[in-house]
């Protein structure tokens, strides 16, 4: 039997799932949950089924796993917690520096209850958390470097288009060249954020503003760009549309360590994600550890679980002994 | 209290096993096993305590877990079955073709016996056996591409030195610079071994041996050369000294998967290793395994287990609320 997965919200993140569970042989999609009216919803699918939220409780023996893909800032601290009351969860809980507050929160309620819930899974947070800590566990001497990009940051493209006279833009992030070859060459220099990463702004100016205003305005906004390298181009509406329409993302970590003696050897890991669509991408994740969750929380597993507590053979659909006869 | 390690067998794995384990803070030694006698062993720490094998039961109650070092061949098919009737193990079984046979062999004693053996760890098998998994389960709609080296291959290297006229060599496997580019670029060739890599061999001649013949000799040996772009040089043996007398390794696997409807996205993740000892590495790799399972089975788990059963959290001596908040 299939196991049975509903989505929670509809934005690209919940878009990117209904897809990736259409990839998959042993999972079928129930229905995707909205705050908005059902009625009004356009499915990007013929098959897409929508319910509203407030009666995801009907759906309690219909579904197996249920992916939350709202957002990390206001829907998931309240998500989270609350349909682990009902249902097993996954979802992508972002902000790095409240991940273990929202893991407390959501553990009380899935213990209580009896289900599972997985936090924070996705790229980053996921799998690059995985590979900090098996790089740091097989070379404990040694240093872990993440670079970010080159990648359309939501973010800073969204500080970039509150600046008055920019009537659009993107905001791309990327690794800086140097620093990168440095990593790989074997070195561990102790580099902060903005040495490693160059960014880049594609601007469409609004009538009448002024370019170096704008360019000003950008290179020195604290937090955001003051520190980093900063290129500032621009471009018109057309170039835009035509030239950055996508949400590519990625990123690498290194993780560079010494074995043996006086006689070093320097050992490299290197993981690296080069992703058309980042939300597509993380989709893909949350969906294949929604397999996982399913499998586990059938055996009994309870409470709030990370990427850290996966064994991996409960993400693939492939049964054990073909992974040991063919993948192993 | 640390966690009690014994090392069996002190080939090079063996020290390389030695050496991770004094990298960690939270494992101790507690004597290399060897088939030698002990009186004769010359270890490479001031702090190498060397028994013989026949005395391994005397330590049933001093060692939580045992790291088998010997080879696939004729050591682990003996030695995994055997010690995990006493013990708690961890190795490298690497004949890839015989794993499930391997795998069901020390099941049965360490399920009997109530012991725990994690099988086939290191590089490959081991990560990146987690890496076809993992980029597979991701990315169902895919290719996953596999390349080696560039790396001294010891099985090459000595089929170069069986040949009449050589008197030293060595053979480095080299991934192919164009298979390796398409590949990257988001393609899903189908390519066999022998076009994804190149051969480069470093050939020591006896005194009067003829280079053409030698060349021949090698380039059309059947299984290990002919398939392949082969390139024969020509050293001394004071250039094979001074060049040669490391055990790099490393490879690289690659997963392309489309995600999407008919806008689709290339996503693609890639794991490479750049290792200047590969011995070193894969003891690096069995001794973080070598901590999980001594941590479950004190949990009571028992079997036969491999790189696919082993939540990564357990590989990591950092409790779990570190790994909440500064890896995840």
């Amino acid at each position: 039997m299939k196991k049975r997965v509903g989505i929670v919200g509809y934005g690209n993140l919940g878009k990117g799932v209904e897809l990736a569970i259409e990839k998959t042989g042993d999972l079928e999609l129930v229905a995707i949950f909205s705050r908005r009216d059902p009625e009004t919803m356009v499915g990007q699918l013929p098959t897409s089924v929508f319910q509203h939220i407030d009666d995801l409780n009907n759906f309690q023996n219909d579904i197996d796993v249920l992916i939350l893909c709202g957002g990390s800032r206001t829907d998931l601290p309240e998500q989270g917690p609350l349909f682990a009351k009902d249902f097993h969860t996954v979802d992508s809980f972002d902000t790095h520096a409240k991940i273990p507050e929202y893991f407390a929160a959501v553990d009380g309620v899935a213990k209580q209850s009896g289900h599972l819930s997985l936090i924070s899974t996705g790229w980053d947070p996921g799998l690059f958390s995985i590979h900090r800590v098996l790089g740091e566990a097989l070379l404990p001497d040694g240093m872990t470097h993440t670079f970010w990009g080159p990648g359309l940051s939501q973010g800073h493209s969204d500080a970039v288009r509150r600046i008055p006279g920019v009537a659009q833009g993107v905001q791309y992030t990327l690794p800086s060249e140097s620093a990168l070859m440095q990593v790989r060459s074997g070195e561990n220099p102790e580099l902060e954020a903005f040495e490693k990463h160059v960014r880049e702004c594609y601007i469409v100016l609004e009538e009448g503003a002024d370019a170096d205003t704008v360019r000003n305005l950008i290179v020195t906004m604290p937090d955001y760009f003051a520190d980093y390298r900063t290129e500032v181009h621009f471009i018109t509406a057309g170039e835009l549309e035509r030239d950055h329409g996508k949400m590519p993302h990625g990123g690498i970590v290194i993780r560079n360590g010494s074995t043996g003696t006086e006689d070093q050897h320097i050992q490299q890991i290197e993981f690296q994600l080069k992703l058309e669509s980042n939300a597509e991408f993380t989709a893909s994740v949350l969906v294949a550890y929604a397999r996982a969750v399913a499998v586990l929380a059938k055996q009994g597993q309870t409470g709030a679980v990370t990427v850290f507590d996966i064994p991996l053979r409960y993400l693939s659909p492939t049964p054990y002994s073909e992974l040991l006869k063919h993948y192993l």
